[in-house]
């Protein structure tokens, strides 16, 4: 059977990111077929947005959709696609959402494979613009890449062919971009909270640190004591830090990690 | 005497603060009169924008201006100040725009002391809204902090009477907010660059990390293989690392720090 055009669209897991992408998909035109999820809930809370049937149970995931888009934990894809595969009733394409778990986690269990990751942090309080979200695409042929490509094409401006290897990179990347970035905001809320001043006063500096960047190497954008080799500030820093011996390392070894750039820099 | 409301306002420093500071405090109606520099050109610039008078040489400094913004180096403020009272040729308020240097700085050696500290990361290539930017406030004097206060009103909508007690933490809590969130981001760009992939396609999950906070506990948004407690995924990430000793180390324990705040979170 071969697919021309993907008209419809299944979903394993109701979490962060399939509540993202099922009403992106719907709005562009997608019929959204089968939503299944063990939170039986959340599978009735995204049906009802995007017309979708809910269900527990993987079983129902049928040839009435002609791609399944898995939006679960990294660590069940396998057993979820050897259980589908199983199954038998389902022939389509299946495409996974992870930025770390590689093309053969389905493709080893699975006739034709793919990834659909988008590279964006999916909470319930977020609501980041879909059509600015990179979606990275791999395909275990020309004809799935071609056919995942227009669906994201669909969602997105960012539409760009990335290898599981480089995938795997990117993801690496983002831990430090994202969830690293997080806990720097996590820390200074920390440290502000003992001052009473209220920690929203950091906001419009954390978002200005973000804006600035543009395409510019964040490198040549470094400000502060360690960049300029400020040892009093640094030594400063450390004693208000007493008492804190993670955040003593942590603020000198990325103070050191920070000089270490900058002489590579100039160079 | 006694000033009742700050009017002429000459700057000590041509840099990225007072780049910003002095063109926003024209356009507010105030009059710029002496700039300083030791480097001329940069004066000079800055005169231009703002209708002031550029100099290299301090003592042109004088009583035509109702305040003195110090927008210097950190370690040259008392210095400055202690050379500034010796000339004997200002008698109003002199202010500095430090994050780090306690009001002693400047009150040890001179009368009428404040603080004027703009929260946020000032650069060449940013523009950041001053309207938005947080003025710390700080006086010697209930009069002092009422003047300063009344000028950080007339460009900014966010001005607050912060401590030097309070300020030195803020200034620690923004060099993690800032100084090393850019370096996470200087990480991110150098890992991705050796994927082949252009580091601007990790622009939106920045933004988004960073837009996400309004308010919200940092801490309580965190997302990724450390929060999650997924240490296949981390394994994979250090491995990824090999070679890069310090970067392993930086994942490692910031990854930890992400599981203590966590377990915190649930207490």
């Amino acid at each position: 059977m071969a697919i021309t055009e993907i008209r419809t669209i299944s979903f394993a897991g109701a979490g962060n990111v399939a509540t993202h992408l099922a009403p992106a998909l719907a709005n562009a035109g997608y019929g959204i077929r089968h939503i299944v999820s063990r939170t039986a809930g959340r599978a009735e809370k995204l049906a009802q947005l995007t017309g979708g049937i809910p269900s527990a149970d993987p079983s129902v995931i049928d040839d009435s959709a002609d791609l399944l888009l898995l939006a679960i934990s990294d660590h069940a894809i396998p057993g979820f696609v050897a259980g589908l595969k199983a199954l038998g009733r389902f022939h389509g394409i299946v495409a996974h959402t992870s930025g770390s778990q590689p093309l053969s986690a389905i493709s080893q269990h699975f006739g034709r494979a793919g990834i659909f990751y988008p590279l964006q942090t999916f909470s319930k309080i977020s609501n980041p613009d879909i059509r600015r979200v990179p979606f990275c695409i791999e395909g275990d042929s020309d004809e799935t890449t071609t056919l995942l490509s227009a669906v994201a094409a669909r969602v997105s401006d960012d539409v760009r062919l990335i290898s599981s290897e480089q995938r795997a990179i990117l993801h690496l990347s983002a831990v430090f971009a994202c969830n690293f970035t997080n806990h720097m905001y996590a820390i200074a809320s920390r440290l502000i909270e003992k001052s009473g001043v209220a920690p929203d006063i950091l906001l419009p500096l954390i978002d200005e640190t973000a804006k600035r960047l543009q395409g510019q190497d964040p490198a040549l954008l470094q400000t502060g004591p360690a960049v300029r080799g400020d040892v009093s500030t640094i030594e400063k820093h450390l004693r208000m830090l007493e008492g804190e011996a993670e955040l003593q390392q942590i603020y000198t070894m990325l103070s050191e990690n920070i000089r270490r750039y900058n002489d590579e820099l100039k160079r």
